[in-house]
């Protein structure tokens, strides 16, 4: 399936400021960039550099005192691997590669050690796999309130599962929380997602299952093989679209995904998804 | 029923230290202290003070530098009322009395403001009444795990929901929480505890129903009817049994509330116990 | 000094809700109220209460769905006590009226146990009495950042002490934080204020010092004796103008506080100011 | 200069289970192992692997039931880089490489966001450089207490702020926060540390400035070129010398590092000291 996908985002610059934007999807086997313009305010330097471990991509902006907008397109061919869910087991620690390992810990927003004991209780007696993820993604989609505003950037998980509200983020949060509890490692995926209403950049998660991470998206508001993989990282405070280090402020917004061959009236895939082996 | 109550508080003062002691049962028409007895060090200052709201009894004490030795010892008669919890109704907000609002309020301990939404999904849709207080004392009973040095001075009941374990302590905040939450008034209450294992201070809590308060223990570790009030507030910030103020450090502690008159083979009653019309 | 004070609230309520409001000044011999007028929706039920600790005066209102203006004006007479704030002692726990002594617990918004290492070390060498307290809200008022909106009905004071940025009612809850933590009862204060910009509910402090409650303003923002006390309480959380059972949601508020016979060019008063006793 | 290092670890083991160690230090161009061995249980399955971004060695091992020790010792000799802190300026974001730059997000331990405007009022107007660092060590060292039991394995950056007591961990996460707070990577190391009284694995922190990586150690309670690194990360979740997934307690713990041609008389470096350039 192809898309048309981009983002613009305008800022008002007070100071000469560096802005790291993670705005371009990923290239991957299954995720190939057909096409790509990147509008940078002229005259300012950027350079474009993809991490070693993540491939993420991002760009590096200074930009001087004024107005400025940045702008990305691209056209994008999606190929997921589709697997039957009743076959994707859970890897014991014992086995698991030591590259996804790192995605056990805790981290700023995925509180796993605070929320332990309950994930263990809720979760742990049901049978290991790839349905035990679901589950996690269907109790988090029957208690926790889609609330606009309910969450801001210090939210964390475990104040998610208190306040019962949240945001893509949050649930992609609590779903990475609980998964790492149980000893699947899980991180946190920042995508482009068609049918997404309103559109905006939206958060999923992955959980390394059988040989390779899945797709899960507890929010249950695009289809799994309608997402564009921007960044993953440990949560949110690694995967940023943008971080400003200066003083800047964001004064319009806009964010797009078009299916350019697909019929958005298709029922959404059953089967598990996957577009990234490591 | 008639109890044999008491404890033992022993010290090192390191500088001249200041105690507020709240370990004296409260005067009540339905809990009469027959006889009792305190003893502190000989040579110090003390005086005792019932505060004017609570009716709590506290001993204030100046102690100098050295060892200290304090107990209380009393016999104690409760004569508690008992009724039948399905005949007693939940108060609107519009009808309650002023004088058991703040009771409603949040405080220390009781978070009801953080886990207001998480309370009206789970309890809201119950029948309002004395069982929908059963049903969340059931709930804690039946989702938090009793662990000895799982909670600290700090613990909120925001913690304790998250990290689903906690003392008699914690599980009296929970419900508290809950129950302002639901727009119902709710107190903390310490206790000397008959049948209590191991014996210690314990940690219940009130709740207002109908036109008075009656007794919860969501722990299930002693009889309601043989629970001898110490004190009441809005959490155990308001009553704990020792406050120091100064340098002193617990060396021993005793407490201990034994049946006079009963035996400790009957089953507990099932019916509404209070002891406290206000 | 007399003033002319009043609110102004309109809510769109949505269901049958309970509105308890402290809006109307406390009566007390050093504030009096010289005229008033209360307008609540005709046809809805109300009554007045006065509690019988804090003396607070609670509107509790019962409304009807649609859209409701509650508004209540007054002219008071303002004669605060003043005194010389280098004759104002603190008094020792141990000598401490009981009353008074609720008010060293930790509460809902002042941690007073969390940052009481702080407040040992930051003013605990400082010389005790009026003057201790007068750092205390220096300290605030110099390193906190008044920023609105950088709270929110859940902060704390240890919030507050890690973000350093707040509104009134936090700069009240840190200067009860670090008084009570140093073993000064405290308590939370709501007022009309004049000259406050813009003009709102205002929260200040009181602390015990001496034989009576002194006010203290770390936000500097208003004359200490030209607060109208309208409420007190542990902190915000016994102190809201309005809490509200069922659901409504406010459409417009105004707030005012006009001095009838006084120039707002005068200078303020340095000296100790006390509008009560009790 | 060479150290024999090492550690004993007991556990009883209660069901097949999984440790993850990171106990062996790293190898690095500047800190060579000139000898060691590693003593599992027999009959044990164990892997050793290196981690591609940090280069962190850990040990896999699956224990039966029942009591195990792992013992690691060995020889390493340590030739750190000198430098004269006044020559080492901080890089701007603008110019820091981009693997360096995941070290300026929050993490589990190190909230920077929400301790941001507090390292902004108090190092912000700073001369950037080596020596900001060298302050922010300054102010820890005189601000919080190092008080043993202090936190625990949920203590924050900003707990420890608040709480103004700690152990070398806290030190270090406080270390972390305020450097990333302006703009300086920093990472959490793990250590085994000369002269350290009592011993145990120490916590200590880098910052890249200049073109490395520099060694920070607010504790100032070992030399910083007696330091053999073990590992680095985000902060203590990435950097525990032992996870444990299954059922195991700790039963013994010794922990040693020995200068082998050192005098402990000699009086600590006061250079600016790297052992790692990436």
């Amino acid at each position: 399936m192809q898309f048309s996908i981009g983002s613009e985002l305008a800022y008002t610059v007070g100071e000469r400021t560096t802005f790291i934007l993670n705005i371009a999807p990923l290239r991957l086997g299954r995720q190939r960039i057909l096409a790509e313009r990147l509008t940078v305010p002229e005259g300012q330097t950027s350079e474009e550099k993809v991490a070693h471990d993540t491939t993420n991509r991002y760009l590096r902006l200074v930009a001087e005192p004024g107005d400025i907008v940045i702008r990305y397109e691209a056209r994008v061919a999606l190929e997921p691997d589709y697997h039957d869910p009743d076959t994707i087991p859970e890897v014991p620690v014992a086995e698991l590669p030591l590259e996804v390992m790192g995605y056990l810990n805790p981290s700023r927003y995925c509180l796993s050690d605070e929320l332990a004991r309950f994930a263990q209780r809720q979760f742990g007696p049901l049978t290991p796999g790839f349905s035990r993820v679901t589950e996690i993604c269907n109790w988090i989609h029957s208690e926790v309130d889609y609330v606009a505003g309910a969450s801001d950037t210090m939210t964390t998980a475990a104040d998610t599962f208190a306040l019962r509200a949240g945001v893509c983020r949050d649930y992609a949060h609590l779903g990475i929380t609980f998964c790492r509890a149980l000893g699947i490692p899980a991180r946190f995926v920042s995508a482009y997602a068609w049918q997404l209403e309103p559109q905006d950049f939206h958060a999923v998660f992955e959980a390394w299952l059988g040989d390779r991470w899945y797709l899960f998206d507890a929010t249950r508001m695009a289809a799994l093989d309608g997402l564009v993989r921007i960044g993953c990282g440990r949560d949110a405070a690694d995967t940023a679209f943008c971080n400003i280090f200066g003083v800047a402020r964001s004064t319009a917004m806009q964010v797009w995904c078009n299916a350019i061959d697909a019929d958005a009236a298709e029922p959404w895939t059953t089967e598990a998804v996957s577009i990234a082996s490591n």
